[in-house]
């Protein structure tokens, strides 16, 4: 049952965000910390994440494999570094039914030290590459850290690809290939611009050679978000796990590798980027129910047969655009009025209210209502109204990127001093700041930029979300920070 | 690498099994007893399921969902009789990171413990009906049997459905409904006869009212082998997690429940029945691979500008099949003769192999072999390729199902006395036998058909694999077993 939204965008951020993907059903909690429910108003999105995302990879010849969740511990402690990343989280079943294990096993946080082990025993000549495997799956981490639907939780839905080519270059050019489906999910499917770049050495993931990313903003706390990652691993992992082939002169070469993921964290990203304080609003290109019919100006003295030729009307209407793969909803629940369903399908999030009153029967018309224009309305002939449908999603989904972007880019702060980079952030801005590309200067300034009352911490420090791919020239600038040559403009944002 | 098969299936069914499942490249086995790694070519086929159930469960107004993997002691405590069907099988985590956990949690064996708790929180009024959710996993049990790839595993992917209605009625209909969807699964797409039936008291899920099946046969073993299940619960969960709503006049009501399953054990039957000494055979609407091009006739004598002439018209004829979704791959591999490359995909299950010669270039046209055809070949005109693949395609499904129905019909015996029943078990048959309809009659059966060799079992007895909905008349008959009036015809089988 949909209650409302009481808090604020602008003055609660947090309660407000928590009270929309509840209430908007996207989600739900649940009895234990951490975990949450995903319901189907949530869920679509993902599966049309998903769907866009395997043809993506289907043509670039990746096939879908799934592997077990469990994991040994002598496997999981074969990356040093992998491990020390995610040792902390790991969650382990001791005991089965009433036999308690010899070897306890882990639950997957990931899943490299499952598949690598296999790949090395697929693997045996080169033209056994390239290996492209996807799978789509949940991975449990025992977050300590508060948690946050969609954004944090101990358990949550990703797709990790896992590649092995012969050659470097062949890699690397996947790894750029791969971010940049993952940029376009989020600019042609969720309608959020993101910045393309690469992590500090800080911020790799633990066991590559380096971690390319796409950052988005986050208006209503300033901070930045991880949306998605792209990983190139060299041959670290192939030496630890053995990954090798024959080459033509049958010499035994390690294979290049890359992994990446996307989680469902980017519906979180979404959710909190276009909602409103009337309720959910995403990209209506992945929306649950794309468009919803409701029935206007029933009332007790209209006779039976004229409500069900409206009805009829109505089912009209449905078949028109169901037929195009629109997903729509004709709302008839009897004992609501037809102004507690706009607000009841507005809070859920519904893209395009198709209202149907007899005077629009009459003229062969809909009234149609779009989620991020308000109140403004505007006829439709039925006639052509697939086409009309189509063209309003598609102008639905430029206004939220456009509106979006730009308050991005109004919020993205080109900075020379350490002052005006504090001075932004405490703003809720992110910065765009010279830097020496340093690991010890990058800890200086998330320790200089972090907040404290009474020794505790109120605000986290600032850190490098990113090395963008476009960026301005750092020639003749001074880090930031520690006032060195700068290397680079790095994005320095607080972040989630 | 593929290895060929060495086993027979005549005579040798279980190893011939499992080499056919890993060298096909179906599945491999993993570094922890009963888990297993599903690879592309096994994957696929239960993409193709799922794609289709997805769009079936949809029409019925089936949304998707995802429920977390973990479950509380609590929880999973509340249906006593579901608990003892789980209980022993249940993985326990007690430790995370470096802290023992309070609460050990369960990893779910199904959900309906943690599915039916936040149903009973979602619905409130009778408006809210009929609920239907339904989610893609994998759960976890912990088999102290020996396991087998696809047909017994410790962990499993599935989907389970769960589903809430107002009327008893409506539940029902769907429970029949869902079942028939699955019947279709294996009619439609894998090519496999199945009979629809109820189970026995003994055999009804833990918690139902009762459970309808569908049941396959596996010539090779002679056994029966349950290929999904819908469940009806009645209010048997509703009133343990208290799932009620209010009615038209206020007054609470608890709701009727289905819950229904199908899991990657379809893709091992599937196997079972189809495959050949030479090695995987499946329906060709599910192949990973559905057409491979392989070129013939490149000898070292050939002009380059021959070959790239002839690999030109491969890609030709590639594109014109891709453009119609069919599944197709060209094998430019080098090193490998073309009789290799026969071997190799006949072994990996693929329907139709085309072979691309010089000659066949000229005449527009290319060789065509079936997989369940043997040696024999077709000339195929390129210009009507599509339509003469899709034939073929669809020849070798019927095919594939009515050489399989023939069997299973020709192995399935009708029989009245309990010496008949014994001796057509016996034969690696299935019976189709009168009985009481009675729990302790049906254990008996499977003590005296169980046999065992200085009082170790060597043969499992038969169980009741279903009622069949379509059976003779029982009027007059006596049971099998204890002589009393029966009450119907049952199916009984060895069974996996």
């Amino acid at each position: 049952m949909a209650f409302g939204i009481t808090a604020k965008k602008q003055s609660k951020f947090h309660d407000w965000y928590t009270q929309v993907v509840i209430n908007a059903e996207l989600l739900d909690y649940y009895d234990i910390r951490g975990c949450f429910i995903m319901r189907p108003n949530g869920m679509r999105i993902w599966k049309c994440i998903r769907d866009y995302f395997d043809e993506k990879i289907g043509e670039m010849g990746v096939e879908e494999a799934y592997f077990p969740m469990l994991v040994t511990k002598e496997n999981i402690e074969k990356e040093k570094n992998h491990l020390a990343n995610f040792n902390p989280e790991l969650a382990w079943i001791t005991r089965c039914g009433e036999t308690e294990l010899d070897q306890p096993v882990a639950i997957r946080p990931t899943s490299e030290t499952i598949i690598y082990p296999a790949m090395s025993k697929w693997l045996t000549i080169h033209r056994d590459l390239p290996m492209k495997i996807n799978q789509w799956c949940s991975v449990l981490r025992w977050e300590v850290k508060s948690t946050l639907p969609f954004i944090r939780g101990r358990e949550f839905l990703w797709q990790e690809g896992h590649t092995a080519y012969y050659g470097k270059k062949d890699a690397e050019e996947e790894c750029r290939e791969i971010l940049e489906i993952y940029a376009h999910i989020y600019e042609k499917l969720l309608a959020i611009p993101v910045v393309r770049g690469i992590k500090s050495k800080n911020e790799t993931f633990g066991g590559a050679e380096y971690t390319l990313t796409i950052e988005a903003f986050i208006p209503g706390t300033g901070k930045g978000v991880q949306a998605a990652t792209s990983h190139h691993l060299g041959q670290n992992f192939a030496k630890m796990f053995e990954i090798k082939v024959q080459d033509d002169v049958k010499q035994e070469r390690l294979v290049y590798q890359n992994c990446w993921g996307l989680t469902t964290r980017s519906i979180g990203i979404a959710t909190m980027i276009h909602s409103d304080d009337t309720g959910f609003m995403c990209g209506p290109r992945v929306a649950n129910i794309q468009v919803v019919i409701i029935l206007c100006g029933i009332t007790s003295k209209k006779e039976e047969e004229e409500v069900s030729k409206l009805k009829k009307y109505a089912y009209f209407v449905e078949e028109k655009l169901k037929e195009h793969k629109i997903r729509v909803h004709v709302d008839i629940k009897e004992g609501q009025t037809a102004g507690f369903k706009f607000n009841h399908w507005e809070l859920m999030g519904v893209p395009i209210r198709l209202e149907i009153g007899f005077r629009d029967m009459e003229k062969n018309e809909v009234c149609c209502a779009r989620r991020d224009l308000g109140k403004n309305r505007k006829q439709l002939k039925v006639d052509n109204l697939v086409k009309e449908v189509q063209a309003e999603m598609d102008q639905m989904h430029m206004n939220l990127y456009e509106k979006a972007k730009a308050e991005r880019d109004l919020r993205t702060k080109q900075v020379d001093t350490f002052d005006e980079l504090l001075a932004e952030l405490n703003n809720k801005n992110v910065v765009l700041a010279p830097w020496c590309n340093n690991s010890e200067c990058e800890d200086e300034i998330g320790e200089r930029t972090t907040i404290r009352e009474n020794d505790e911490v109120v605000t986290q420090g600032g850190k490098t979300l990113c090395i963008p791919f476009e960026k301005p020239s750092s020639a003749g600038k001074m880090c930031v920070n520690c006032n060195k040559c700068a290397e680079t403009y790095v994005l320095i944002g607080r972040s989630y």
